[in-house]
């Protein structure tokens, strides 16, 4: 068994995830102070970093990490700044990993501003290297990621969400971006179009895995230093994948109960009652089976590879999304 | 004298426009409801469609409208019509064009979203039709836009602005993306890059003369049945040209007392006293005088290009920019 920490993960490519920190630094700087304000806040708050993780394994799986991963772990790293920053305001979050929020210091005005400036940047090095097929892949992403929310939204207020509906949702606003990541990183390193379209498949199954995981750890007990509290999506009436099968499990009577609960509003006694009874109808372990499953199809998609320490790293990165308790 | 208006001034382009907006609501379109539904909304609200119409006159006084000139245009349209739902929420609007705003009707949470989704479309269209040149204008455009309105914010704070600041400031927020338009046009139709050039210095004075128009007609007090009320801007502690030269032309203590009645609040008297004040130091003369200046500038833009029907059109557009009262 692998010693599943990002620190043992990110080993195979120590040095270039350092370069990269510098480079992405550099890629945020602007002439307007307010700017660089707001950005150097963001940089201090460092997040684990799996995106860019994610792209420089990819290239190194395929071939050698060279300017052009750089610039795509720079682009997407941007764009995931970016898609946090407007998170933030859509969620009315005054929190982003135990920090104050953008938008809880500098209000909703400059967090929105901010996350164009903060995408504009991004899109600007991939053009500025004319990585076209970056730019290709990186605004159907956007699109996507857009897409998914709203979707996510119009079923939320209808509490109307069967698991076709949720896996297209997660797939586009999380699994999007995590294939983007590794087709760049692959692309960078190799013309192999098989490697490229391996790495995307592994991309999306990871991405599934890690939402479905984010998913499960809001039911979770354990008391969590960083990201959100329990019983957030309950409250924000998010229906997830160990609600969706708890309800589906339920009779009629108990489905329309647990509904009305949840509309009722974020008392926490409601919030408690619907956790519960997502234990009790084992939503969690069934959500945790098919995370896992996703998790082996992942794993599958390393096998065209060559043996080599990124590819170990990937394989393990796949036990740290499901296996992490934050 | 021509006929100052912009039915007059889209005559050239009148078969382009209609087909512009076909392809425009083509572009919005998506398989999830909510986001047809909010670009439905967006497109029954008709703009003034002033960019689009700079596209094809652009293009059209240098060549003939194409493909390309389609989808400079709908570019524009697209990250203009993002930018405005993104400002309403930046600017906490409950109007646009005297419809209830974006974020009004859904809330903040769907108008970002539906900003970054209409950001993107806008980029696909040109990725797909490989128009990597219309990419590289636009995401610098896209940069200086939100740098331009964060410049803004920071000097707002402490009612620290200059001549010399406020032009920086309208020349990325406002001026940037008509310059794109210009030249996006221009590139269109003709490889010519002294054409390229001259259309985008043309659009850099334009925009530059527009923005000077917007700001005082927040001065005036004229009813005006759409658009943002008068004083509007001295609510949000906004210093535009006609206060910075008034504010030069007093006294320290005068400066000082206007000052303290613009941070003290949104009071209906102290905004009066303000635009009272900006008149007795005939800010609003010295701006148009300033308006008029950046007008001829662009008009001698148009001298390097063949007499045709648009570019009359293009020079009655700078009248119409200044002479407008909404």
């Amino acid at each position: 068994m692998n010693n599943v920490s990002l620190t043992n993960i990110s080993k195979p490519i120590k040095i270039e995830l350092s370069e990269f920190s510098e480079v992405f630094s550099e890629s945020m700087k602007s002439k307007v102070g307010l700017v660089d304000l707001v950005t150097k806040y963001i940089l201090k708050q460092k997040g684990k970093k799996i995106r860019p993780l994610l792209v420089l394994l990819s290239s190194k799986i395929a071939g050698e990490v060279n300017e052009r991963t750089y610039r795509g772990a720079v682009l997407v790293e941007l764009l995931h700044t970016a898609t946090l920053v407007h998170d933030d305001v859509v969620d009315n979050a005054d929190k982003r990993r135990g920090f104050p929020s953008i938008n809880a210091i500098w209000k909703n005005k400059i967090a929105v501003l901010m996350g164009d400036y903060l995408l504009s940047r991004g899109l600007m090095i991939a053009v500025a290297g004319k990585d076209f097929d970056f730019l290709k892949i990186m605004t159907d992403t956007v699109k996507r990621m857009s897409e998914g929310e709203l979707l996510q939204i119009q079923k939320t207020r209808k509490l109307d969400i069967n698991e076709e509906t949720y896996f297209k949702i997660i797939a586009d606003k999380t699994a999007s971006l995590f294939e983007t990541c590794c087709e760049i990183g692959a692309r960078s390193a190799s013309d192999n179009a098989e490697f490229h379209i391996a790495m995307r498949k592994y991309g999306e199954y990871l991405g599934i895995a890690f939402q479905i995981k984010d998913d499960i750890l809001d039911y979770e007990g354990s008391a969590k230093l960083f990201g959100k509290p329990i019983g957030g999506d309950i409250k924000e009436k998010k229906i997830t994948l160990p609600l969706i099968y708890s309800l589906a499990q339920s009779t009629k009577d108990e489905a329309s109960k647990i509904k009305k609960l949840i509309k009722s509003g974020s008392k926490k006694d409601s919030v408690s009652e619907v956790i519960n009874f997502v234990h009790a109808k084992k939503g969690i372990a069934y959500a945790e089976r098919i995370a896992k499953e996703y998790a082996e199809k992942a794993k599958r998609c390393l096998e065209p590879f060559p043996e080599n320490a990124s590819k170990t790293s990937l394989s393990t990165l796949i036990d740290f999304v499901i296996e992490r308790k934050q």
